[in-house]
């Protein structure tokens, strides 16, 4: 197995970026609360207490955090380690939610935090070693091999069609199409965060990067992939109810990531088919626990349960996003009805 | 990983096994419905048309013929190999209820199936080679060492317990009393069916066991561990609803066959620790995948697919008394009220 230092960095920060996440949603969603009862006056009908509400910021403080240490486990370990861990943020949220928010917890709900758990030793164990990269234009290279590029030029195709062809006929009728667009996106955004923060973390170890023009075009790539996917994503949240979006998005924007990370990194070279097979099966595994967890909150008719586990995202734009998702939650039944649509509008514009 | 010759044959008959069992439910319920409508006479009001109905016979011979297969596959491949595949044959009979039977398979139940499949994939890869054993004395040194006498012994006492002091004070009002000792017996029943198959095997091959009184010791075990299995089993589905009683049962039966299978065998021994660790995910993803199987049955209030899925229960003696559990689903709601319960009768007496 040999189980590498960097590799556990990677796990450790994914795990804590999780656990920040999680959290992040249960303080946040606090201090809304504690807003609202103590101005009287909420978000949504011109309100801005919670600005004011210590709580509420050290929600976003505890969520910029767990993006931050994220972002810097795409440094350390593979994308097909770090990426279906941000499942078990869902999982924290859940829990939290459950015993902090006394939001209650469904039996089969459990059961899906069990499998994500499951599923994440798994893909932890039968995770691939990265080879050690030490140069940006070491990545430049890995990012312009023909099977890459032939990737990169299939989702640019695929999402030119979506935009300009499906958006306008079926985006507000058919969920598959924001949620496609943002999934093809997402996967380029999280390749080119490696990059980046691979390119960030050599300059900290003191072999400069910032001196090769390829350091600033990925983060070129970083910016326009993570503006698409984000307003792709709202889009989609504001189109259709999160329980629906959560779960397909999560499943293909993972999916996709996966499939990037391997054609680009090849992280399956060397590994045995057993491994793989493994890795696959563990990865479907948190897929399922993820879908579990979703569906369930159907199953409570009181909604105020629906939303509350927070973000099913697992990457930095990705989570700034589904973090407007969660505060979209209100334009459901639940709680404020409207004073995160304001905070999410006022974030946007 | 170095997938030996005589695990690939335990898997491949485990699998058949599966296949065998789970279609024999369908064949025999087609059968039961088939006589009744023929005859007009239900077996519940003393008919006994099936028996002339040629696809109860069928099903009959469908399953002995799994029988034989899951008690084979004992003899190649260890216990934590074999035991978890038992999940399986719940997916072959839903899957076929769904489509010969028309009953309809909750959303849920397919991520159920999907969760048994990834898990026994993982079991599968990750299964430990059995060491070659040449002779029933040596089977015998196992079972007599401290460990496991320290096991079988904490077993006899622990039914004892149960049976004495548990089953006559809360016997009928928790489930747990009759699942448990099921459970505790069902570790030693599977225990020394592999014994006796690891004996008969090794007579087959040319080296004759019968002639060691340790061969007729194991098979005088296997006799009292299942008939005291299979009685407490119909207790237990007799008092409770099969719906609760089978993944409760599923899951400690699975549980203690697999710890008995390593104190015995020493399964895990010359395995590294990640590896074991994959196995337990696995089989906790197996167990998830039943236990959601079973729960989905309660989101249909048409109770028309309860219990239709068949046996839950993976090892010879579970599987005949899970027969008669299938079959004493008919105390419920389902279609022939009574005609099973005649049958099982007259099985048991």
């Amino acid at each position: 197995m040999g189980f590498s230092e960097d590799n556990m960095k990677g796990v450790v920060l994914a795990l804590l970026s999780s656990g920040f996440i999680g959290a992040s949603f249960i303080i946040k969603k606090k201090g809304l609360r504690k807003a609202a009862a103590t101005s009287g006056v909420r978000a949504g009908v011109g309100g801005y207490s919670y600005l004011v509400e210590p709580l509420w910021w050290l929600g976003m403080i505890t969520m910029i955090v767990g993006e931050v240490a994220n972002f810097v486990a795409y440094a350390f370990a593979p994308a097909v380690l770090v990426t279906p861990l941000g499942a078990l943020s869902i999982i924290v949220s859940a829990v939290l939610a459950h015993f902090i928010l006394k939001e209650r917890l469904h039996k089969l709900g459990i059961l899906g935090c069990v499998m994500c758990i499951a599923g994440s030793i798994i893909i932890v164990i039968h995770a691939p070693q990265e080879h050690a990269i030490t140069s940006v234009q070491e990545i430049w290279s890995m990012a312009t091999q023909p099977a890459f590029l032939l990737y990169v030029g299939s989702v640019i195709v695929l999402v030119f069609i979506l935009v300009f062809h499906f958006a306008p006929r079926c985006g507000h009728t058919d969920v598959l199409v924001f949620t496609g667009i943002c999934s093809l996106m997402g996967s380029l955004s999280v390749m080119s965060v490696k990059a980046l923060g691979t390119s960030l973390k050599l300059t900290f170890e003191g072999k400069n990067q910032l001196i090769y023009s390829e350091t600033w075009f990925f983060l070129l790539v970083v910016a326009t992939c993570v503006i698409t996917q984000m307003n792709y994503l709202n889009k989609a949240l504001d189109t259709f109810n999160t329980a629906i979006v959560s779960p397909i998005y999560y499943v293909m924007f993972t999916t996709l990531t996966i499939l990037a990370s391997v054609i680009m990194f090849k992280d399956w070279d060397g590994q045995s088919g057993g491994t793989i097979m493994t890795e696959i099966c563990g990865f479907i595994v948190v897929l399922s626990g993820t879908i579990l967890l979703h569906s369930t909150k159907d199953f409570e008719r009181s909604s105020s349960f629906r939303g509350s586990y927070g973000p099913v995202s697992p990457s930095l734009s990705t989570r700034l996003c589904s973090g407007n998702g969660e505060l979209l939650k209100c334009n459901e039944e639940d709680v404020p009805p409207s004073e995160d649509i304001c905070f999410r509008r006022q974030e946007l514009y």
